[in-house]
């Protein structure tokens, strides 16, 4: 049986191990202190091309959505974000336990445009009783979505516009974006999300690492008591290198690329496979999430070797989710190309 | 420069790096929900002698104090804890983020009594006014404390009795459990720690894993909703099969006993050389944290070999904390005993 | 200028005032712990004909709400609302910032069915990875709605059985319960909201009162520790008596039923007139909000003598919000209804 | 039996009562947006000799506590106070549930000193690991205090400085601020707690009004926002124009000065009767709060005809709490006078 049921199936690289083996008993103050982390930072904020930006490194995703949109809202605002984010529905109310109202607006494949933001945010400003209402102050993206959807940079730029008009943060959930920035259709860079974000976070768990998150964070002011949040949010490991590690091998000889690369590589082929075989699709998307729908027959037959995130019943049959990784076994894709092509409808 | 400024300096304890690359690329399904976590649980839950009892796996030690304190306090419902305990000074106000106040008592060498707690409860039980106060609800102890002092069988029997008179729940912090097993004044088990509270959590950050803490609760009742707890204050790993594997191998051939054991032998040697030279201890403790006081002169020459935690400054000298972990070189500790020799005053 | 925008734009009942006036220099215990108190809630209680109920006195609508919600989930829960629930738009967030997500379904005229709600909680329960997601466990529903709508017995009842089937709070916002109470479409009664919720408010702020909510809760499990979560709230009034004395006179010689009375046959000799004169309504209600929709004709002429709050901007006029209450003047309505005669469209 | 108990016995004074009468059928604009509250509003700031401060109306006093402190810091911020300050002895954990460690100092009668907040701030300043701690940003005194004792200007000035060094706001709770502007012993203006402090209140509750404290803030930063936060922590009063009625009265005629007047005299009345009868006090306090201790022989002799407020039992006897205010019955004190010299120890 071959899971293809999400891109946190395995462990990690076996480079980011190997560093692991290689630091283990190396001695370094705790809680990201130490010179491993700031070796880490450093890379990545290159990478950026934004020096003066602030990294922090945290554990997973649902976590550092909190923290980051508890950091940087005052009580009373709440933060924008597609129905489909995932601070919205698939975080246990994380956002709402830390006393802020998720204010959900209709996606579209999972995004959200500049146009509903900006409408939003200029209703409450008109509302004479605005103080009876949430203010909205921050806009949360994903890149890739939760529907492996990809904001353009025009697009981008926009909703960064919009933010700027009426104060509000943006911050851009990146748990997928090496497969993001893998995607050949894609034209949203690490330098641009650095630049037109007010924080942004490049995912370790799903891309490559054991566990971890980046955040990058660019202005001094959001960033200078941040640490606080960290620790009081439960998010500050003891053995903070551990992060520097991962994020350090990450950010060496461009591996956060080749994790992204192999990932779309064997999506874009799993992809043809389901168009070429007349292979109807739930949802489009150009990255690692793929949302097939099959036959009850079908599905039969591919679960017997297969396994897939059920992701809406019909009466005949279901659409599923396939992920790809850096981790996907090629001779698994190819097994599973065949059986789409024995498998099509005449 | 040798580091004995905590117990969590280095990575992890090679067999459990071992098991990590050994499970590397199995493909497990997400969030602790696999096999491999399901053995870990079974293997803690034998070494408790308490079959019926919950494992959950969270990743670290703030984090799974602020998720137990809010999942199992209402509202209006506080915890008692020492004032040096560490819910109540070194974690950014986390119990207090979650809504919850603590309530203080003055400890005695980290520790508080039975009666303490019972004179806290009746005090407000008798009080006409009481829901003007906070409730009373739960009990947090560590064991070793932050001053690693030890709870006797005897004492944690006592607060124990007072608890269920009092409608209490008991909560142990573990996050120093094993060098509290493996010390030789110790008569409190695992068994005894599992049958006497509501929940515990052995230590794995500070105990051989790279990271992760194991709670043992007690009642179906309390463990029924845990995970969505846990999911939503950010503790929920994606590859939770992480912890499942690290606490599997420290509960396989007594690893977990083997790790108490080094980090409190060496402890040991340091106690008795301390000692025998004539220093003087700021605080009694029999695990591993020490907490010897050195002149100026003394400081000044161990501190070109050594690091130590700062923990209180006098006019000459200063009290440092040492500690020992499963990860301390002996050759390091031979090393600073010479030197405790050379320095001692005539 | 006549203001006709809301229904808490003058004082209390004058019998309510002279009551406030008679009582004012009988000392009494602080916190709604006095005998006025206790005679107010048992006079509620036999309205109610459910003498085991449990009656707490709060200070205003946004209060309770947050107060219940907040008192009766756990962390991980959340609330169903209709999505235009006064809880998920016009309180700033306040069930958010006590940690709880509100689930906002699409309502229709104000409201939300049973069948929705069963939808709601049973996707939950067949979710697999249902710890994700907030957990359903309390409907909020208001009577009469914020568009005026009510809800029928059948309706309640059928909410009811499917809140019981999932273990569902009911709890009923009564904000405008004597305009509900008092209209002749209704047919649901004190009784049955006694019999039928967890919990259900009288209100008074609304309804004839300086200020104040009186809340009936069902069951002494969640009635027990009720007045620690008012107390740290800030709702609990220091001279709680104030509310009794209020009550106390709204629930003698059916003050209450008189109070909605007059505001309802206003509202239906409103609803007559524009009826008869061929306005359209923005929203369909029986009880004392009326939604007509004027053109700007109208409205810059009506404005000249009336104050009415903006509903919804249309590109030729507006829907607006027409309240009648307690107090509102009849000679006001009568000049309504002649300018309303006079505008209408030929 | 007569009630000195507190100073929230009865209702209102009469003029405050009539006030109300007059206004009853007024219409009004909801939520304090009104005439009334801003004529009140001027007031207030007239008699602080501030014009350019902002004036809030909250209606009690742990409500107004913990919307000041939760709005004014940041999460990861906590709140000075006596240890047996309001916040952190009286509220049920108010303060707690917004998120918020009330660190607590240990107070001498009631007070802290500017040099115990100096050494609690620059110890956290010190502390290499503070992101573990709760940073200390907010200063919360009582005038009078819980015990009846006041700050001078100089001790206030004092601590004002040390707010200024340490960027730490400073907040007065002026529950009971009617008393401490009229005690002889008093030398701290409204003008200096309006120039000292970025937020004070000015109690309605105990000094006259039904109900109502009224918040001034200083900083046009502070203010901006904060009726969102009174409207989402519930203390957004439909009618807010009770709130503008009642102290447009008590700053009308020095009525507030009145009020507080009468409740000192007779307090100073039963301050020399204890003293000339050689009663021993459990405090000293200047204002309308006495704390004697009377034998079991006193106290069950008081008793048929006055009640009090246990304040601590003794072995023989108890210190109980007088309270005078400006409903106090002359006659009562004469009756109690006379009592405490019949039963005087011999």
């Amino acid at each position: 049986m071959y899971l293809f049921n999400s891109d946190y199936l395995e462990g990690a690289h076996p480079l980011i191990l190997k560093a692991l083996m290689d630091t283990n008993l190396i001695q370094t103050p705790g809680y990201g202190t130490d010179d491993i982390c700031r070796a880490a930072a450093e890379k990545i904020l290159a990478a950026c091309e934004k020096p003066d930006s602030f990294v922090h490194f945290l554990v997973g995703g649902t976590q550092t959505n909190m923290t980051v949109i508890s950091a940087f809202l005052k009580p009373w605002e709440g933060v924008i974000s597609a129905d489909t984010g995932h601070i919205n529905v698939h975080e246990t109310g994380a956002v709402e336990s830390t006393g802020h109202k998720v204010l959900a607006l209709p996606g579209s494949n999972g995004k959200i445009s500049a146009g509903q933001i900006e409408a939003c945010a200029s209703a409450h400003m008109a509302d004479g009783d605005r103080e009876h209402t949430v203010k909205p102050a921050m806009v949360y993206l994903s890149q890739s979505t939760e529907l492996g959807t990809l904001y353009s940079l025009a697009e981008l730029t926009e909703i960064h516009g919009v933010c700027r008009k009426y104060a509000l943060k943006l911050f851009v959930d990146g748990a997928r974006l090496a497969y993001a920035l893998a995607c050949g259709e894609n034209d949203v860079t690490l330098k641009d999300l650095a630049h037109l974000t007010d924080a942004f976070y490049i995912g370790g768990t799903k891309c490559g690492a054991l566990f971890g998150e980046a955040l990058v964070i660019s202005s001094p002011e959001l960033s200078e008591h941040f640490r606080y949040m960290i620790k009081q949010k439960g998010g500050m490991l003891a053995k903070g290198r551990l992060l520097g590690v991962q994020f350090g091998t990450l950010f060496t000889d461009r591996l956060y690329e080749k994790v992204g690369a192999h990932g779309i590589r064997l999506a874009d082929r799993l992809r043809a496979a389901l168009s070429e075989n007349g292979y109807r699709l739930f949802a489009e998307s150009p990255t690692n999430q793929l949302f097939p729908i099959f036959s009850a027959r079908q599905l039969e037959a591919l679960q017997k070797e297969f396994s897939f995130t059920l992701w809406q019943k019909f009466d005949d049959g279901a659409a599923v989710r396939i992920c790809t990784s850096w981790a996907t076994d090629e001779k698994a894709v190819d097994r599973l190309i065949d059986m789409l092509r024995e498998l099509k409808e005449q």
